[in-house]
């Protein structure tokens, strides 16, 4: 079976590669009755657009997305909703070089041999394009989470080893990195300039958190809150970890110091990062997600053809220096889908009130 | 719908309560015509047992695996493969304490909140008891492995603050923290009696691995290798915190850096963990679980009752100090599990291959 | 991907062969809160059992159903549900002779060549003692739609040519044949022994109904609820043939004469057999299931061994004169587990009003 | 969960209104490395066309099918499929008089109730326009068939009480009912014009069958390959009966007359319909399928409003006087999914055939 579907209740089936006419996403499960239009999934659209951010790359794209189904005078139906972006400004020439090369740090070598047929154009799936559809489902998935009191919102934590000192939300839109805290901002400006001039990239860590989450969603015991956002996180192409709440700190806790109290007023501590046995508390999520650096660099590096021959590869050509901050919408786009999943799962648990009245 | 079912092709379907008959675990999807019999299982299943390491609880079970279908004359048929572990040894009497309190760090707000009931005894679902059914399947899905020449191990890289500083895989066998550190397993062992000592617990980090991965394992874009392992991870109940490969370390690295080069006798290092863009590459799978502190100590913590009424809770009873090195093996089933669950959708990419024929 | 798990929401996993330990079925997905006790399932599970009626086999079991998890003080916790029910009685010595030739009308070849391997003591997974963990589960759906206010029910319209004239429900309960008209129950009665005494079988077929079916259940356009009763029936072993509403006669129709006329106090007809473009109209739900006649008769029947060398085979023993009435009770069981499953699926659809509020 | 989906290792999701902007299916599942271009699926989407037949509606439309992605220089690359027909000449006007009226026999009723909202403009999903995608996704699935030698054909066994006596199959292209049977094809004239004038419609019955059909296909217990054919033939919307082999008539058979003996040569016989414990046995699989009258007709109905009060409709427009035959290479789709899905599946059951070498 293959695997490009996402979700049980609120199902996402992203399609399309990089270099072809268009790509897109296929939602089903979304409950009828939603006001939906083009313009609520466009503003998230644009915050994953090429260009528009200062590590990312020139490449421009208007990226229109378009809604094929679903949607009838202006409110979702609850049938399949399609949403479609074509493609523009693809160079496919200028990939020709790499075509019998295995870039490194990417999945050229392990497509090639789990398929015998590669598209090297961009990558094809496992082209950062490829989440196009996942942001424009997630956009989707934010109107659910709207109507339940869910906010989900994601800022960069760490860029190049620069790591935030203060979680100031209020300028995370003031500078280019969604950095909440300035002077952090100012030095991971420095770090990018450095690498750029290097032709090398960055990595980084984003933090995604969610608001207002209502206690009961994720179900046990594999299906759990977290393990299904450490899924959809690690699912995105760049991440190589991920941790909630405490995450890999509360191994270093004992007990005692790890265990949030409960107060009549609530908790008093969220080392659980909102989720308690995988179901969630009524806390905040908070989720911690590693973001290697782009792999694709303007330095040279040891790698083989097609035929396993040594060769020496630098891939030039419009890349970003670091999927941070692009990356973060994704990541929302992602924790969006997996909370509107739950949402729709939870109502199976609480069915009988439905049809009881 | 609920989430007790683990895997698309090699599909695990847990089921059972700590305090209830019986736990266990249907298998449906195993490949026919593989010797199985209940010793096969039955030697995992020994690894996990309470009373089998130096931080665990005194609790007593004997742990027997029955096989109840799917095995005819020795070898699996291709039908569902039910195993069930009988539960003796439950003292329902000692939780009648905790019946209308909820334990800071449990599942019980949660669950209470959730479903509106709640199993109290022994936490239900929520029991460490439910990866009896997790060991068992996986016990069976690594016969798969081997036939594959895949070999899946675990150790415990940290507990209580004390790490490994060497990886020697001769001596994990050889104390009682699976540690592949002497030195560092004599540290533990004095840490564990501290906190023993408090009542309180501990955490720690457990490296999961697999060796012999054939490449082109894993199924782009959602149900990537590593976003499989990751949800794995994630869903066994301790854990907060799952990284591959380099992990949050590649956050902190250049490409340059975190991409391994490849050579004509291939890759020259393993930052990638053995995936790239979700797909095997051939390389062993390198996987670190955050595993945090049981929260069951004996340390009085506040907490309140099901009305919400401040109360303070000190657990006693038979507690382990820490999951680790117990929750080792559940991860390594974890893995054979993944490992299994791909190997067979593999298949389904060459489906011609056999017909053709 | 095997096949053993029926439903989306209301998830039924069966297990367990004829002549091994125990059969018995996992659901996943039933809501919490609901009382259930091993009696709730003991009276459907006694319709179905050998020796229940006059077209039967002697072969007596006793088939207690046991409750092995998911139910805490009497009541549902939204946890899986394991039903098992231990084989007795099992003379897998009567077998032997069978071990090397294909029974004609039976699956002994399909699975043979399918699997490489085959449980040839009376037939494995293809047995029709594998409907014990679907009817078991039906019992528990069967509790779902109670709240819900439907009903479900079946009875014998055909049985070896012999068709009920008169629907008189109250009768059915009166004959050994479940047939709504007694004057064709004495019919049956005298086609069955006729054909006991030649060693044959019959067939014939079963009405399944559902009374107080709310509109709205059922998803187009795969998951249609006439697409699932069809393929819920279908996957009964016995049976070749479904059909909703006016059926096969639909198709003699025309569109004036077929299409059911609204009136203000309802439809005025019901040829559609409850089921507008797959999803209920509230009306009664009308099914009829076409049975063949049991493929094991006590008659010479040419074959083939596992060579492929021809042979006569005349299989003795304990065997049914007819699936009717036994599969009566799976009938209905089948028929209560879609309908339970889409209620559950119903309330994603309805999700948003449980928590706006 | 919604039901926009098909298969488990084939996997479509079809989307699109009749009358927004475009329909289509996405296909997730396909193995790579199969040439594919778009003449290979617009030579069965032209079959399905309006005006393509005798007894359907002048209303015309190119259908020209898109591919948009998962396939890369001439070949599928295992990625995705989005197959999108734009829909055109649609006038929306034409069914503003049926905006506030349910048409009986028609999804009207249900659609609102089971929504809330209904897109009333040709019927939305309901419409039989969502075949479209269907029909793309068989053609697809038809290619890989073609590689395991399987045939997949349809014809019209009965129009209007009209049935063919002979199944002559070279004659099936030289009428335009898709007839085996060169008289009853004349018949079949007569009775269209007939009832064309009346306004009203007809139904019928489709025969589909496969030819090469290997042994094996099918999965055990519930989903059996002849429980997913009535699956697929009933989700078709005119579709209200569903038998396989002797079907309905096997209900008045004996075992010795019923079941197919099995010589050293193959089966004497074919009553099974291909398919013995819900698993195919190498013959032909043979199904027939009960298609209801059109609903919409150009005669006075009694129905209500969507306040439920008493009006009298008389839908005009462009319909069809029958289904069939256009509906036939819907019937075939459905089987060529069905199929496909099998083989794939199978590829699990041999999978360490593969892995072994």
């Amino acid at each position: 079976m293959a695997g490009n579907t996402f979700g049980t209740a609120f199902r996402v089936t992203t399609w399309g590669e990089s270099h072809g006419p268009a790509v897109g996403a296929v939602i089903d499960g979304c409950p009828p009755g939603i006001p939906l239009c083009e313009e609520d999934i466009q503003i998230m659209m644009d915050r994953r657009k090429p260009g528009s951010s200062a590590a990312s790359t020139p490449r421009k794209e208007e990226d229109i997305v378009h809604i094929l189904s679903g949607v009838f005078e202006g409110q979702t139906t609850g049938t399949p909703i399609c949403l479609m972006v074509k493609n523009k400004d693809a160079k496919s020439a200028s990939y020709s070089t790499i075509k019998n090369l295995y870039r490194p740090g990417h999945g050229d070598i392990s497509y090639q041999k789990k398929y015998g047929v590669r598209d090297y154009k961009g990558g094809g799936r496992a082209s950062a394009r490829e989440t196009v559809g996942r942001v424009a489902a997630g956009a989707v998935a934010g109107l659910i989470l709207k109507r339940v009191g869910i906010q989900v919102s994601a800022f960069t934590l760490e860029l190049g080893s620069v790591r935030a000192k203060k979680l100031d939300m209020d300028v995370i839109s003031q500078n280019p990195f969604a950095c909440p805290d300035m002077a952090a901002a100012e030095k991971m400006a420095v770090r990018v300039e450095e690498v750029r001039k290097d032709g090398d990239s960055l990595g980084g860590i984003v933090q995604v958190q969610a608001t207002g989450v209502p206690v009961g969603l994720g179900e046990p015991v594999f299906d759990k809150l977290d393990a299904d956002i450490a899924k959809a996180m690690m699912s995105i192409g760049a991440v190589k970890g991920v941790e909630i709440g405490a995450g890999f700190e509360a191994a270093r806790l004992t007990g005692s110091t790890n265990n949030d109290p409960i107060l009549e007023s609530g908790f008093e501590s969220n080392n659980a990062g909102g989720t308690l046995a995988g179901i969630s508390s009524g806390q905040d999520i908070v989720v911690r997600v590693a973001v290697k650096p782009i792999p694709s660099i303007n330095v040279p590096q040891q790698t083989v053809d097609l035929e396993g021959k040594p060769e020496t590869i630098q891939v030039g050509g419009r890349h970003d220096i670091s999927a941070i901050p692009r990356v973060n919408v994704v990541c929302e786009a992602m924790l969006n889908l997996v909370l509107a999943d739950f949402v729709l799962r939870q109502a199976q648990v609480r069915a009988l009130e439905l049809f009881s009245s």
